[in-house]
């Protein structure tokens, strides 16, 4: 089974909801931890670094949820992946 | 349970209450670690890096006590929040 | 037994697959671990920085998988091996 | 109970008494461990950074002994405090 | 016996073979450990750092062994001897 | 009881003796461990930064070894002192 | 017994005996770790700095040996040694 364990995005959203809101939102996707910093701050808009380490990460999920609060996804930066043969997919 | 365990904060602070009297009423609010530092200071008014630790962190809890105490909290720099599936909310 | 046990490798990529299709497809040639970085992007393609980690790495597998998802081995940037004469090859 | 585990105090004191009395003299104030650097050194002062470790400091202590040697207390430039509330105050 | 531990080479090759052959030559010659990193690169050579590690490397068979490449060994930028009396020569 | 147990000092010392002698005296002084580098040399003297640990320093006799070898402390640049209030001065 | 325990010098050499040649020799001296690396090169002369750790170096038989390969010890840049007044001279 191939597992994504880490994510580095860079991501710009608005102001609300704040990194609080947003990054409990993610969080709650899966059993990650998210740490998020904010890199540069506008009057309106924020870019994120937001790192996320799980043992299997829903990559299509988190892109979902990232849209949903109207946050653009800019790029990935940085992902680990896992090959463990002894695990099905 | 989404719990927040890190926040770094930047504030402004006025010179009184000191670093030391702001620092044990934030930790006041939980079982928090307090880590800060003053990062400019002018006669006025002090800015300051705050971290804050602890197992389950009560944001609104810091946010009202930041403002009782006439700072004003310019952003939040980083969060870390953690997922537990197994701790029902 | 001569094992390759780490690559880093710089690579051009168009920017589909995105990176983590593209990390999955280089985990699944063998029980690997892939961290990838993009270095620079510019509109049609990323620079990666790729390294791969394993008990035994089969490079040709590697250089197949990346040719055939239409990206280009700029380099190999920094390879180790180890001989363990125990194992027969 | 909430308590000072950390301070990072600048300091302006005049040659004598010199760091290594200086140093003595605030430990003698609790179970302490002091680290004292000098940053800046002219013909009739000293600034120094002092650390002080401890499990329960007592800042005002420490500020009045740091005046009663002829010292002046610039800033506190850190302070880590942690809240055990299975202490009692 | 003086044993060799550790050496640090700064070797010129030529682009062939490339640095995945090169370094299992070198770790066939004992039971060592490759790390090679490329450090400049033009149309015809290659400019690697080589460190080898093993517990008692032989230097004139990885001198010869880089000659045998067609590479050229520029210098040995660092090495690391232990002797231990209780072993005979 | 409060010691000393940490002193980094800067020295100024003629040639000879030379910084093995040199070393080798403070050592005898007590239980301490030595680590002296040389930071400037010219034809007549060295520069030296002292770094000096042991569970219980004594000062005072340091600074007159340092004296009787025709060197003189510039000054005292760190220290560490603990207390430990268990033992009695 | 005050004993040395590191030992750092500046050394400059002939291109002859090599540097492979040179740490074993230096090893050869007691049961010494040596690491050596090449800070300078020109057609005819290395500078290099030599680091030496054991439990108990002889600087004088060391000093003797670099002489002999026609080397010459431009500085000692840091020492370390040991007092364990357990041990008798």
């Amino acid at each position: 089974m191939i597992r994504i364990t880490h994510l580095l995005l860079d991501v710009l959203k608005p102001l609300h909801p704040n990194v609080i809101e947003f990054s409990k939102a993610l969080a709650r996707m899966g059993n990650y931890q998210i740490r998020l910093s904010v890199v540069e701050m506008d009057s309106k808009t924020e870019t994120l670094q937001i790192e996320i380490e799980g043992s299997n990460i829903d990559y299509e999920q988190i892109q979902a949820a990232i849209s949903e609060m109207g946050a653009s996804l800019h790029s990935i930066d940085a992902v680990a992946v896992e090959n463990d043969p002894t695990e099905i997919d």
